[in-house]
């Protein structure tokens, strides 16, 4: 990866980092940067809520970002530009029926994309075949299995599975982040390297009562209402109590747990 | 605390160290040290695990450690004199009624015995009184509801809330590590700092396979068996289908991910 990054890759240095991590971004990304001239693929890159960090962190490594929406493309451009950064193109594409050359990047990045897909194993051997021998992938999920909190709440964990069923039903697996070594193992992937990022909030963490408990994940769960109870999978009152306690885990004796995985793997 | 630490307290070695910890003693004991002449009471040493890891890290301070068993303390009293360690004194006593002076101690260390109490929160404002104005208290304890796994089986969380249960109906919280932070804040504790420490196991990491998911975690749950049964609250099929679930978890292919939380907090 890239020698002249700004912090250095000793590892000490990185968990500290790691540890000052104040923000989600920061945690998950602090450590991702790509050598200067390296062609990286991002596939699904959403909004572009990571493009933003991977051209930041890695200002002279050149980005193609994809996704299959026209509109998030968009949105991502205009994220990326608005930031003054210039080394992203933005291609629509859809990650089953990329029209690139094998071997075509040095280095391919994913992240909250496996979860949404019926096929993450097929998606990864893909992927796999447009890195050059030696490149690396790197995948990032989230698991709502590892959602625990005080005070703790029966309610609060349907809710949560609420989210988990629909995702199942739309074809994904919201608890994908456990699985990112087997994943990576079945796409033949090597030196499979998997580094949890737990994201644990109580209340001498204001930031990340108000920006990951409240603003992230219950906001989340909050907005599948709807979708959840025209499912009929939930009652009303459990889901709207389940809201309820999770808001709880934000008051002055509250605690939420919740973890990120984020996998480094090489194609040899 | 202890300056003369061998490895210092600079927060980057401290997680370099952390990074490295390749068995439970390290991940949880590293960074507990004292200094040279502190006087060190440790609250239920039990068999003495955790009391070789205190008097190793901090060889001039004084420890006191008590259990409320005997039996215990014998054991306790051989594991740390065979390891050569003259640091240590032992004594027969129950955390709630103690016989020590008010602020007869600098620091206090509780891991592995709040679970076991129907009053913790009790135990600690009791503790907090021993504990001279500006010392610590540290605390460890797991958390069962942070266990989680792939492939993920109902069987095997069904195996280990047997324990939950249990425990719960000896009046103990197998859950109580999501909770450091409300209960030493509840006893009036200052300054309260939680780090979580994550077990993540994968097969690239074969002795915390066997140390730790194998022998640690699984053989406690297998060890419940007969009293779950006995109990009632388990049908027999279900209970050994998690078991071999778990197990299933040390395959090739399987992960298995628990959480221990060490909360570090000044009496002031």
């Amino acid at each position: 990866m890239n020698k002249s990054y700004v912090h250095g890759y000793d590892s000490r240095e990185s968990r500290r980092l790691q540890d000052q991590a104040n923000t989600l971004v920061e945690l998950l990304h602090f450590d991702t940067s790509y050598q200067s001239g390296s062609r990286v693929l991002e596939a699904g890159c959403g909004v572009g809520a990571q493009t933003v960090s991977l051209a930041r962190n890695s200002p002279e490594a050149s980005f193609i970002s994809i996704d299959i929406s026209a509109n998030s493309i968009t949105k991502a451009k205009r994220a990326v530009e608005s930031e003054g950064f210039n080394n992203v193109q933005f291609q629509q594409a859809d990650i089953f029926n990329l029209k690139f050359e094998p071997a075509s990047f040095d280095h391919v990045f994913v992240c909250h994309v496996l979860e949404h897909l019926s096929r993450p194993d097929s998606a990864l051997t893909i992927l796999k075949r447009l890195i050059k021998v030696g490149g690396t992938i790197t995948v990032i999920e989230g698991d709502h299995g590892s959602a625990y909190f005080y005070p703790d709440s029966e309610a609060a964990h349907t809710a949560i599975q609420c989210q988990v069923e629909l995702q199942r039903r739309a074809g994904g697996n919201a608890m994908i982040g456990r699985a990112l070594f087997p994943l990576l193992r079945k796409a033949g992937f090597s030196s499979i390297e998997v580094s949890p990022r737990m994201v644990y909030v109580d209340p001498s963490k204001p930031d990340l009562v108000e920006g990951f408990t409240k603003n992230t994940f219950t906001a989340m769960i909050e907005g599948i209402r709807n979708d959840a109870l025209n499912a009929g999978i939930v009652d009303q009152d459990v889901f709207d109590k389940g809201i309820q306690d999770l808001y709880r885990t934000t008051e002055a004796d509250g605690v939420f747990c919740y973890t990120f995985f984020k996998a480094v793997a090489v194609k040899k």
